[in-house]
């Protein structure tokens, strides 16, 4: 094993202790933070079950363990269509918020993470149903690899999502530029395939994506200004919501814990 | 003509001018408010086409000074798809907000109007679109019969609307109910027709009504907490975007400008 690097002590690990490549892929570091996670699961847990390719490890991680009994009577509630269809497939147990509004444990992904545990998720899209199941959660567990630490919200130059209603997405995209004008705002719509064709979230609505030159300042300020656009239906960051973030880097995993 | 009724003097009034009975109806006053707000409409202005029993009126006549060429160059931006219907039958051009971001002047009803001219809008379901476009208004006037004024928003004892995703409606709703829980809010989706299936407004989101046995205070607080909510995409209150308020009763009209 590579030194300094703290592979997870549970079972889980010894599909990772065989002899490592010298540089681990980025999706190596996502695993190893995945499964480190799900060490903090246990049987009879309501599950927040994230979206995204970080997210996906613990999901299977979570049917693995399900499949081999070591844990049991787990209830997911997935974020997504697509994390929905993952755990069907696993054979997780799925519920949703309506049946369980409180949440023990949530695991999910993050494309940014600031030094204050400040989040900015959803460019993988499912944000609003992230922020919901994620806002219902006792402990909220981030998973990151060390790329995704920045040291302001937009300080890696990519996008913070804002998911609007279709109806006039022209003139709200205008709106949310114009309140980070100071920041050297852009803003796109977030389109798919050869056609340009708008990107639809699993509620029926766009994304639009913003891009900062430099950092927009007060969280808070912002994302109450970005909600009071009629339009917005919410956005990406997701503030003051992560209870513990796991990194995992070349030199080895990190656990920070809100303060 | 009764006495102290005050019809308005523009070339409308001659329809409006044999005598009236001595009690008008809700409807009749409906009219004598729309009519009175139109007066304000001037030719080549880009125009809020508002929603409701009260905004048709002010479509409608919009519509008929057009056909009589007393206006000209009009265009209008419609705040639902009923109102578009209304508005392409009547000859309206029409256009949105993507190619008129400024929009010169909206007319529209509302369902409660405080007495700092704040409003509960939206039991028609567009709350949406409506505060979208008259948000976007140099001048938004709000037209109403005397039973919408009210003491504090709320205070009629009627819906506060909140538009939300169908996704986890009752969790939702319940946050929202635990957020006035001091006020006595009663939350209940919105449904029609003999099955009671959940109302669905033209942007595919379904509307919870808030009910409140007393003042919930703080609007503009108020108003933040509901849109922090994930799962919240707008409600219906609008605060301190009326610049005019017409009010039309047995006893005259009113008019009520923002100080």
């Amino acid at each position: 094993m590579e030194a300094g690097l703290l592979v997870p002590s549970s079972p889980s690990s010894s599909s990772l202790s065989s002899p490592p490549p010298v540089i681990l892929t980025q999706d190596e570091l996502k695993k190893i933070a995945a499964y480190k996670a799900v060490e903090y699961v246990e049987s009879g847990m309501v599950l927040g079950l994230g979206t995204g390719s970080t997210a996906k490890h613990a999901v299977d991680r979570i049917g693995e363990l399900l499949r081999q009994g070591k844990l049991k009577n787990i209830v997911g509630i997935p974020t997504s269509k697509k994390t929905h269809e993952q755990a069907v497939s696993l054979g997780i147990p799925l519920s949703d918020l309506d049946s369980y509004p409180v949440v023990d444990l949530a695991i999910d992904g993050a494309d940014e993470v600031d030094p204050c545990l400040n989040l900015v998720k959803g460019r993988g899209g499912s944000l609003l149903r992230e922020k919901m199941v994620e806002g219902a959660c006792k402990k909220f567990i981030v998973i990151v690899d060390e790329s995704k630490m920045v040291e302001y919200v937009g300080g890696s130059g990519l996008a913070m999502p804002v998911e609007i209603i279709p109806f006039c997405w022209k003139f709200t995209a205008s709106r949310l530029k114009k309140l980070f004008e100071d920041s050297g705002c852009v803003a796109k719509l977030r389109t798919f395939g050869e056609k340009d064709e708008p990107f639809v979230t699993d509620n029926g609505n766009y994304i639009v994506d913003l891009y900062f030159k430099k950092s927009i300042g007060d969280l808070k300020a912002a994302s109450d200004a970005i909600l009071q656009l009629a339009g917005v239906v919410e956005h990406g960051m997701f503030i003051d919501m992560a209870t513990t973030v796991i990194v995992a880097g070349e030199l080895g995993i990190t656990v920070k814990n809100k303060k």
